[in-house]
Order: structure tokens, then sequence, then C-alpha cells
């Protein structure tokens, strides 16, 4: 349901209409654009912070740039709301993230206005690089490229990559560093250190003022912007500025830093920077969840994402229920490996700037010593974590399933061609639900399984994933060892259940039953439980059995399954091209074994945004899915 | 056959030996070891111009450090030979990238001295890290981690990643620049820029001058290293040197440049570096072949990896054909894509620091406005490559097939999820050869195939690459579409064929046959053709299919085949989990075929380095193999 808006924004369905403003109203717009994204989340849920922050900076850039003509790239996209809402999805936006709805990310097929579909951070500066350098070969000069960077997504690799090449371009290239100190949890790393030092150090600041009043009083005088650069850059030349700054060493002309909820100084700079040519940055300092008492004040990282709240107390709510429910996977990944590692001494954890989206944060606060959250750096996070196994360290290195697409050549080439005991936990496999497609984890069972010397497992239930987890630390002195499951709530209220050691390759028979067998991988299995209560209350018997592990597989009993029955189903919540599925077929043809299989699983195409269980359902893999699957199964004609 | 070392080298059989040097033997022992190199070089070919520039590193490293106990860690091993010489592997180097013999980079399985494998680039910095904070949390904190790693590895953003940690780590992490201008091609981008300005500034040199001989004159007074730099820090903390540098802004002390060929300089510095705590970084200025005329005044590129040549005279020999050769894939692509580029000028092209090795070298001096070298940045390639994509243009980004492992999320998210139309050839697709299991393209089938939106295509000659290229270049508004071709040789030496397009999902019936049907993908068909031929002499009739897509896969063409034989070969140059043979398992299943298939690809294992036929021939799928496989098939009692 629609949220009022404001009466200014009420009349914006596009940046022309923004344009119609006069600059002296754009305070107010601003005001009511922040109360229209606090509306919304408290009511709808969602990410608030970061849009928050960039509220005054998301209508100065639309006020001042010819969007969509003009390119603007934000990273990531968690603080895109305010971009939506100005680009005529205000009365859509109470859709946001639901199934069917707006994407919670920009994405290329919902407008025009979103130059590029993001989720995964630092892919930014590549893509409005590659549109820059594109107009500039088509000959037109005139188009703005606009990349929305924040200061987390920078420590990520391919930022620098981008930067690196975006400095010797010589194109219409604008990078707007949106500092705020924070990626989801607070950004961590030496350059954290020094973009913090360059907005807090005195002398500099006291330089870049005078930079920045040169630049005011020469624009009274109605020059030219490039003119005053030309000036401003020849006045200090050999001084701090052109010198000292880590980006100017890159060759990018560095800007600021400015105060990012100055709406009106923003758009002074802005109109500068517009007509200054060449590769440059611009450092606005922000704070994430600005205008929003409690979440300035309060814990980033908890208003980052904080689902529904009561807006006028700050109040997050919580739901509450009559029995006790059955843990996320995430925590009983974090306590339990703090549990291990009381025991193993040599167990360490490693997060890719997860630690409170994977519970890497219990170990980080009971072991400081001992659990590593390294930034935004996927690679390094893999590459660093085989450096540590080598001196005989265990670690556990936690990467959402669709983030280690970005660390798969460090697998392969750091962890996998030297065999080194490397335990891996993607969180976030299957579908992530509202995230969507840039957040599913649908390929790693079928990046993974291609590998030599790796692991790839799944647990059914949380005492499956305390026996995968106390499998892994068990001294080993090869193979790294992957344990994937999903975001979310699993299904043991009790899950503190005592740990015993899983034989690598073994799966276990559930259920026994006649001509059919369901096979499946992983939570999802709790599916096909359902089923076969469901279909034996009818007297139709089907046997179940969790694989656990699509590599290796378990030989033997795989060899039992196929002499008791002719009809499989295989169930994974990944794709059905290569995954585990794929392994049986593989299985079978080595072993020319025959039978009829349907593979269940994550199609051959993207699937968008929406809860997990209405995903299971669209692609066909949810209860209901499996019980169509075995009846038609059951009552095909034998042939 | 053993080259005879020089009379210290020929003592040296480990470090241990190189201690018992006195310090005034080692420019002897470097001239040694300098032309141990090329005198094995020059007969038995290699990596050439990269070890020739680290030989006085190489000495002064091992002679100053207690390696293995130090952890010494090569960024990506080309430069490694010395270090391979002086470690106990003089006499086996005549071996080096020969089957059964050395590797051409570090490795672990070979000599403890090979702290970590390596191959791919940036990778050292985060796994010395890995190390040496392992090394402190096991309370190690005499031992040192080295990390050496070229300008052009610097680039890479994973090696940014793990600066940004190290800057923070408080570790005992010495990160040595190798800073030579070059990766294999000249390197690029504004990093190479910024190094060169520092490296030459006066005013920059002047000042590092005199920090240099105030440490020098501090150490004549006997102080120890620590005091030494606390005078040097305060002396200059407000000046230049700690602001005005990019690495120290990642809070890494910087100490150069330094000459890197003044073996006795290092020497020092290193014994002060290495009573420094905490992270640093040691710049030196190296050359590229330094010592060999030919090397150092010659193009560096081609001086790289020569081949063998005269090392008096410096020519590099060339074999002489009597007839004329077919060319090699690479050239095929080079041509062709200037060829398309002309009658289509929406066409650009992108290569991750690899002009000359993928020949995309032949349209950036042809169309330099077209062609983009964008540095060791596999990553921002391809998302640059999809920025273009979003504008209208038609990328073709040539990646080798294991550098493509480092961009595989920006395939999936920048690529795949928004349906873009980027082309992607993918070069040593396959077995690379000597180089080894670091450059293997082994998996890029399957991990391609996985993904939703791309085609995944692979020529069985020349015409068939220039008609796939003509095909991706054609307009479309959609679908990402890979090419895979192995490096090296084609089989038409008559190339320049005219093009058409393919059908894309369609493969060609090369052979009828009965009962058994070899279905292959890519060059290595070349070898079915030999069997189906040596067969057909032994009256045996085999049919054969170049399948060419493994996505989409040629349906109509499958159930034709399907309808006529009841025994599969499938053979392909890739992995076989989840490869294009799996494909074909998943075909059968959802159509519910039957027949005994057999796949014939790369083992699930590590492939080690050799010819290529080599390696075809252990892995069963060269032409002996696939015979092997036809008539152990055919000779099986029909079940």
């Amino acid at each position: 349901m629609l949220i009022t808006p404001g009466k200014l924004l009420a009349e914006i369905n596009s940046p022309d209409d923004l344009k119609k403003l006069d600059q002296a109203q754009l305070v107010q717009l601003c005001d009511e654009l922040r109360h229209f994204i606090i509306d919304n989340v408290s009511v709808y849920g969602g990410h608030f912070g970061a849009s928050l922050g960039v509220v005054e900076l998301t209508v100065a850039l639309h006020y001042v740039f010819k969007t969509p003509h003009d390119n603007l790239v934000w990273d990531v996209g968690h603080q895109a709301y305010g971009h939506k809402i100005l680009t005529g999805r205000r009365d859509t936006f109470y859709t946001n993230r639901v199934y069917n709805g707006l994407s919670g990310f920009p994405k290329r097929k919902e407008s025009e206005y979103d130059a590029f579909g993001v989720g995964h951070s630092s892919t930014s500066v590549s893509a409005a690089l590659g549109m820059a350098v594109a107009a500039k070969y088509l000959g037109q000069d005139e188009r703005q490229h606009i990349a929305v960077i924040g200061d987390g997504a920078l420590t990520g690799g391919m930022a620098f990559e981008g930067l690196n090449h975006a400095g010797v371009s010589d194109s219409n290239i604008l990078i707007i560093l949106n500092d705020n100190c924070m990626s989801i949890d607070p950004n961590v790393g030496a350059l954290k250190d020094y973009l913090t030092d360059i907005t807090t150090s005195r002398t500099y600041n006291k330089l870049k003022d005078e930079v920045w009043n040169l630049l005011g009083k020469l624009s009274n005088f109605g020059k030219s912007a490039q003119e005053i650069v030309s000036k401003v850059e020849n006045g200090i030349k050999s001084t701090l500025l052109s010198q000292s700054n880590l980006f100017e060493s890159l060759n990018l002309r560095y800007f600021g830093p400015v105060d990012g909820h100055d709406v009106n100084h923003l758009v002074t700079i802005l109109n500068d920077l517009k007509n200054i040519k060449g590769p440059k940055i611009l450092h606005c300092v922000t704070v994430k969840g600005k205008g929003y008492g409690p979440a300035e004040k309060g814990n980033a990282t908890t208003w980052h994402a904080p689902g529904t709240f009561d807006k006028i107390t700050g109040e997050i709510f919580k739901k509450v229920y009559e029995k006790p429910q059955a843990p996320k996977y995430q925590d009983v990944f974090g306590h339990t490996l703090v549990e291990l590692a009381k025991a193993n001494d040599k167990i360490v954890g490693i997060t890719p700037a997860m630690p409170s989206g994977s519970s890497m944060n219990i170990m980080m606060k009971e072991m400081p010593d001992r659990a590593f959250d390294v930034g935004i750096a996927e690679q390094h996070a893999v590459t660093f974590s085989a450096g540590l196994a080598t001196q005989g360290l265990v670690p556990f290195c936690n990467i959402y399933s669709s983030f280690m697409q970005r660390a798969y050549d460090q697998v392969v080439h750091d962890v996998c061609i030297q065999n080194l005991p490397v335990n891996f936990c993607l969180d976030r496999a299957g579908f992530a639900g509202a995230d969507g497609p840039t957040h599913h984890g649908a390929y790693d069972i079928a990046y993974f399984r291609c590998l030599p010397n790796i692991v790839v497992a799944a647990p059914m239930n949380e005492a499956e994933l305390r026996n995968l987890m106390y499998t892994a630390q068990l001294p080993r002195t090869e193979l790294a060892f992957s344990i994937r499951y999903p975001r979310g709530q699993g299904v043991m209220p009790e899950w503190r259940t005592p740990m015993e050691a899983i034989a690598i390759g073994t799966g276990r028979k559930l259920k026994e039953g006649n001509e059919l067998a369901i096979l499946t991988l992983g939570h999802i299995g709790n599916y096909a439980v359902e089923v076969c209560e469901r279909l034996a209350r009818q007297n139709i018997s089907i046997g179940h059995y969790d694989m656990r592990f699509a590599k290796p597989l378990d030989e033997k009993l795989l060899h039992e399954i196929f002499s008791q029955y002719k009809k499989i189903i295989t169930v994974e919540d990944g794709c059905l091209q290569g995954g585990f599925g794929s392994a049986i077929l593989e299985f079978m043809a080595d072993n020319n074994l025959h039978a009829e299989v349907r593979r269940l699983g994550i199609p051959d195409r993207i699937v968008e945004h929406g809860e997990q269980h209405e995903l299971h359902h669209e692609c066909g893999f949810d209860a209901e899915g499996i019980e169509r699957t075995v009846v038609e199964m059951l009552e095909l004609v034998p042939r």
C-alpha cells in the first residue's frame, strides 16, 4: 500500500520534475524523501541506513546531472532507495523486495535510470568507466558518468583495478566516494584508517578549505569551472594536495572531503565538477542512517537492514513465538565455531566484511585474536586462509555462496591445486530470498564440484551442520572442505546436539521405499521428508536419501539405491546444470546404470527475488513440486 | 642434461651453503647464477627475462633470511629460477617445464623452500600475510615472511586487498616490490605512472637519498636498525616521505626506491629491514633481462619466454618447416578480430595484460582507440566490457581460461544476470602445456555451462573459430557468448576462409557410422577424425559429431544421434565433472533417453605440466585413448 509522500515529493515522477524545483526547495525535498524512506522501511522492511545516508547526494545528483542520458551507477545498490523513488518508482516503492515487486537493488530491466545492475560490491568504477570510454569512442563527449562507491566497497580489489585504469583513461568519469566508515559492519583495513586520517587531519583540511574557498571566490567572478580548476591547480600544484593523496597517486583529480549532507553545497560542487574533463573523485563524508535518530545514535549494523520498526520509538519489531523456534543456520555456525575453537586451538575464523551476517562476530568477540574480518575482499580472504593453512592452522573461511564467485580463482589456484586443508562455509547457499538474483547462491555446487581436492557437503539440519563442522576441523593434511547452508531458519529448536564425525562421502538412508527414491542434498531435503510423510498416508511408499555430499558421492549407497529403484528424483537448492543431480547422472554413466531420473533444482534462467519458499515453489522443488513430480513419475506407463 | 655451473654455484646445494660465502663473493655468485640461467634457458627454453631481473634479489634474500624457516613467496613465479637453482634444484634444473620434470613455477610439493605455489599473479601478499599472522598466533615472532611482487602483479586487485589488510595487521611481513615496469607486456595504468614518477622524481629521490645516507651513517655507528628507523622516522615524519606515498597511505612503511641489482646494498638493507617489526615494503628497481645484452636492449616481451636461442648472438631459434604450417589459434583470433572490426565499427577489444599472448596486440596496433589493455585486472576487464556493452558496443574480451576464474563473479553478476551481449574469447582452454596446472584451462566448460544467459562454444578448427567470432559480432541485444580454444597450432594452413554465421546451438555431423558415435567439443575433435579414419581402414564405421556448443546443446541433432546409436563417447579438453559430457547426460535424463556413455576428458585430479599431447595421452583422450575406448566399447557384450 502506498505511503503518502510529502508535498514536493508527490509531484516528482522523474528527475525532470526534480529539475523544475528551485534550488532553495531541495532541503525540503531531502526531508520529504528521507521521511518517505523511513515511512516505507519501518512498515515494509528493507535496507535502511545506507539510503538515508545518501539522500542529499541522490537529490543533488539528479538535480545536476541529466539522467538517464548521464549514466549513474550505484555501487552495491543498498543505498539507491532515494534514487528509485525519484526516478518513477515512488508509487510502487511499497513493493520493494517483495515477490514480483521492485528489486531492492538497481536493475537495468526495471528502469532506464538504473544504468547498471548491482548487488555485489566494487563494480561501479569498472562499469561506469566502460560507459565513459564507450561514450568517448561514440563521440558523445557531453555525457557524464558517475559511480557512487562506499569506502567499504573501495576495499574490494576490483575497485582498485578500475581506479588504476580510470586514472589513465582520459574519460569523463566522476567517482563519488561515499565515506561513512561502514560497509554493513564497520569498515576495516588500512584504507579506512587513511580516509579517516584525511577527513580529520587539521593541516589537510585547512589546505582543502583554502582550495574550496578559492574555488568559491573565483566562481563569483563568473569564470568557467575549467579555468577555475586550472588556477586552483596551478596554485597548489606543488603543495600537499596533488602529492599527498592516494587518489592523486592514481592520477585521479581528488576533491574533498565535503559534507555529504549539505545539499546546496553538493549542487554547487557537482555543477563545477561537471565541467571538468577527465577522471576525478569527490570525497563525500556521510553518516549512515542520517536524519533518523535511533539509526544515527544506534548500532549502524543493526540499522543496515533492521526489518520493520516503530518509527516513533525506534523499536525494532521482533516476532514473538509461542513455541521455541529453530535457530538460524548462521547462529548455529557462529556458536558451533566458537565451541569447536575452544577445544581446538588451531581453529581460526575468516570473514570478508560479513561478521554480523555470517555470525562470525560471535568468535570475533570471544576470541579476537583468532577471528579476522578482512574487509570486502573475498579473494584475499581465501588466499589468506590458504596461507594460514600452510602453517598448520585450521581456517574456517565463511563466505556467502554468491560472493564466493569472486574468490573462485583463489579456491582453484591457491587451495585446490595445492591441496590445502582449508574449510569453507558457504552461507546463503540456494535462494537468498528478498535480495534476489545477485545474492542467490545458485551455482556453488556446480562450480566447486568440478574442482579436484575439495569436499562439497551440505547439511540437512542443524545437527548435521554441527557434525560437518566437527568433521572439517579434525586433523587432516590435505583436501579443502566446503559446507553450504541456506540463509535463515533450520528445523531443530533443540540444536545443541553432541557432535560426531561423519565419514567423508557418506549419505544417509532416511526412508526406504518401493520403486521410486528421492535423493536430496542439504536443507531442501526437509521438503522431501514432508512429501514422504504425506504420501505414506496415502500408502505410497517412496525412498528418501539425504546424500549429504555432492562430492565425493557415496558410491556404495548409490549402488544400493540403483539396484533397488528404477525411478529417481534428485533435489537440490542449486542450479540444475552441472549440479548434484548431474553428479548422480555421471555416477550412473560411469557405472553403466540406467534409471529414469528427474532432477529438481534451480532452472537455467535468472530467478528473481521473493521469499525463499515462493522461489522454491516457482521452481517446482518445494514439497508441492516434489510431490507433483513423484506422482507424475509413478503414473508414467512403464517403458 | 646438466649445464655446468660456475665454481661458486657448483658448491651451493642449499641456502645454508650460500650463507657460508663471504659477502664479497656474492657479486661473483650472481654472475654465475645469471650465466647458469642463460645457459639453461638458451638450450631448454622457459621464462627468461624475469629471473635475470631478480638474480641479485634472489641471492640477497637467501643470504639474509633463514629460508625455509622464513617464508619466501614469489608472486607469479616466472622469476623464481634463481631461487630454484639455489635451493637444491640446480642439478635437475635442465628438466624445468618438461613432462615429469621440475615445474616452471614454485610448488609446495617440489621443495620446502617453495612456501606457496604460484602461477597466477597478485597472490603473494595474501599468502605471506596468512603465514605471518599464523606465526604471530603461534608465538613464532622471529619468523620472517617475504612476498616478492612485481609492479604488474600489483595492479591485480587482490594484491590491493592484501595490502589493505597487511597495513593494519601488525605482523611481520616484508613486501618487496620488484619494479621493472613490465608484466609480460609493458605494465599499464595509473599505478605504473605513479611508480615511474616516484623512481624518477628528483625532489623525491633527493629526499630518499638523504634518508638512506642517514641510515648508512647510523649503521656505521653500530646502532640497531630499530633505533635507526626510529631516528629516520622522527627526522622525516612531517616531510614528504610519510605523507606522499601511496603505500604509506596504506600504513605500510615504505623504503626505497633502491637499485635491485646492487647485491651488497640489498644485503645491507634486508639485514636492516629484518629487524623492523610490522608490515613494510621495499621498492626495488630492476631491469627485466638484466645482464644479458640482447634481452636488455631488445624487446622485453619477446625475452619474457623466448624459447631456445643462440646465447652468443642472441638469435632466437625458429623452427623451419618445409610445408606451410597451420597458424596458432591466437593469431587467427588476433587477425580475425581486426578483420571483423574493420567491417563493424562497434567492435572493441579488451585484454587484461595479455596483448601479445592473446594477439590482441594486432588490434591494439591497428586500432589503438578500440583495443584496451587494462592491466592484470581480469575482474575489471569483464565489468568494463559489460559497461561497454550497455552502450551498444560489441566487446571481445579475451581472457585465458584459467585467468577467467578470477573474473567469475563478474561474468555471473555483471554479464549473465543482466543478460548483456558480451563476447568472451577463452584462450588457453584445455591443457596449457608446460606452464602446468595453474595455467591449464580445465574448468571453464563446467563453470560457464552452469550459468544462464551464456553461450558456450568451442571451434574444432581455424575456420570454425572465425565463424564463431563472426557470429558473435552480429547484432544481438542479449546473451553472453563465450568461445574457447586451445593454446597453439590449429590444423588449417589455409586458414583465411570466408566467414559465415553459425546458428547458435547447432553441431555438425562429420561422419555417420554404425552403433557407436563420438561427440566432440572443440579442437580435440581432430583426434576423433584420426580415429575414425584409422578404424575405417579396418572397416569399422563409427559416427563423429562436432557438437560445437556445450550450451545450448543441439537438441535436434542429439535426438537423431540417440535414435541411431546406443554407444556414445564424449570427448572434451576440459574437466569431466560438470563438463560437456555431463551436458549430454543431462539431455539424456531430461528426455529419458538411455545409452552407454563413456566420457573422456580431464580427470578429477591435478594434472601436472608437459606438452599438450603428452597430457592428452596421460588422460586417455588423445587419438590412441579414444581408439582404445572405441575398441573396448565395441567389444563389450551387449547388455
